[in-house]
């Protein structure tokens, strides 16, 4: 039997025509101020492809699986290298594997995170010193043409986020500790993609039994508005056995 | 560059030491009666090994990615060579990449499905002519110690069953167009491995709007039992955009 050898990942991309790799890639969602509605706007960070395929336009962080790495460090690894940034947990989204989504072979697995306002709020670290144009954080709402089938996966990604803020508290990984109800219905909002009636979002999420008022209050400009935080011994999140904390 | 080459997926899988490698399984969930019980079991198609690594322990049905083949393509034909089920939808579960699941680096992409009992009772056809044992149903709740990390897969797929059945029609998937009460209830029970109580079931399930009782009823042994059907209207799934249909 022949014993196969393989070129290094970074040089192999473009000559291994017959053999299936395994890449992985992250979609991270944070928050930025859009101050034109004075809101909050849903964003994500890509970094633009410096050679082929798909030189020059924007893609997803990620990299090559390492033959001795886990899915989830890899996953860790190359959005660090990437971008700089550390989500303190990624969650696997799906594995995408349509024999035409990339010129070679490719099965890309695919992780996610959401990313507080502050966490996301350094700057992303471009790796690529001498291009330090090459990340940037983009409105998932309007992106341009991506790189291989990464419109696809974002619009995948938007699909579960829409799907979960129903039933779990991941809008909690949007907020800071306490919020306003102002603050949550915004979070709610800009995940949506649509306003909400601010006096029956206040009804419902009083309702849920899964915010806890505090003592203390938002002031500024505005009237002040009470801070709540979500109730812990409600346990809203479907995270599961996999989950990964780093 | 050196440009690669790889023996044929048949024979490379011991011989890939520096390669990772991408292969499929699928968990199909369906029941079978016990008659000790006489209530339904959940159970699992398992596929013997007769070659190493694990050779003689039970695994999941499977097999390697063809280089020309999507995943979704490749979990049906590898379940159709291994155990001749043909589901009417397999669902991706989720990738399972440690590097110490199996002696060389394999990367599985896992589907599941629900298998109705009718189609189920089919006899398995096992495709290695000669070993008309090797394939076989198992009690998903008692499973010898299977091949590689497949006893943390079944786990893994239980418990998002489970997640699962709360909030969508997903029991329906092992049950006919119309069923009675219990006939559901039973479902759940054992999905969830508990009893449920009869009366709060009924109040629960008559509350929720997503069935439609029928003017039909199961006679026989017992009180003839009012046959109902789910309610279309009501979507209930989140099986999403990437949902797959044969």
């Amino acid at each position: 039997m022949t014993r196969t050898t393989i070129a290094p990942a970074e040089t192999a991309e473009n000559t291994a025509d017959d053999v299936t790799r395994v890449a992985v890639s992250t979609v991270i969602f944070s928050l930025r101020h859009d101050p034109d509605r004075d809101a909050p706007t849903l964003v994500l960070p890509l970094v633009r492809r410096t050679r082929d395929p798909y030189e020059g336009l924007w893609a997803l962080p990620g990299g090559w699986l390492d033959i001795a790495e886990s899915l989830d460090a890899a996953a860790s690894r190359t959005l660090a290298e990437t971008t700089g940034l550390a989500p303190s947990y990624l969650e696997q989204l799906y594995a995408f594997g349509a024999t035409d989504r990339s010129p070679t072979r490719v099965v890309s697995i695919v992780y996610w995170a959401l990313l507080r306002p502050d966490a996301a709020s350094t700057q992303l670290i471009d790796r690529t010193k001498d291009a330090p144009e090459n990340v940037a954080w983009f409105d998932a709402a309007s992106l341009p043409r991506l790189a291989f089938d990464h419109n696809e996966i974002v619009d995948y990604a938007l699909w579960r986020l829409r799907n979960k803020v129903g039933y779990s508290r991941i809008a909690h990984g949007l907020l800071a500790d306490e919020f306003t109800l102002a603050e949550l219905r915004e979070v709610y909002e800009s995940i949506l993609g649509r306003r909400l009636d601010p006096a029956n979002f206040r009804r419902q999420v009083e309702n849920s039994g899964t915010l806890l008022p505090t003592d203390r209050f938002r002031t500024g400009s505005h009237r002040p508005a009470r801070l709540y935080r979500y109730n812990q011994d409600v346990e809203l999140t479907d995270r599961g056995p996999l989950e990964i904390r780093h």
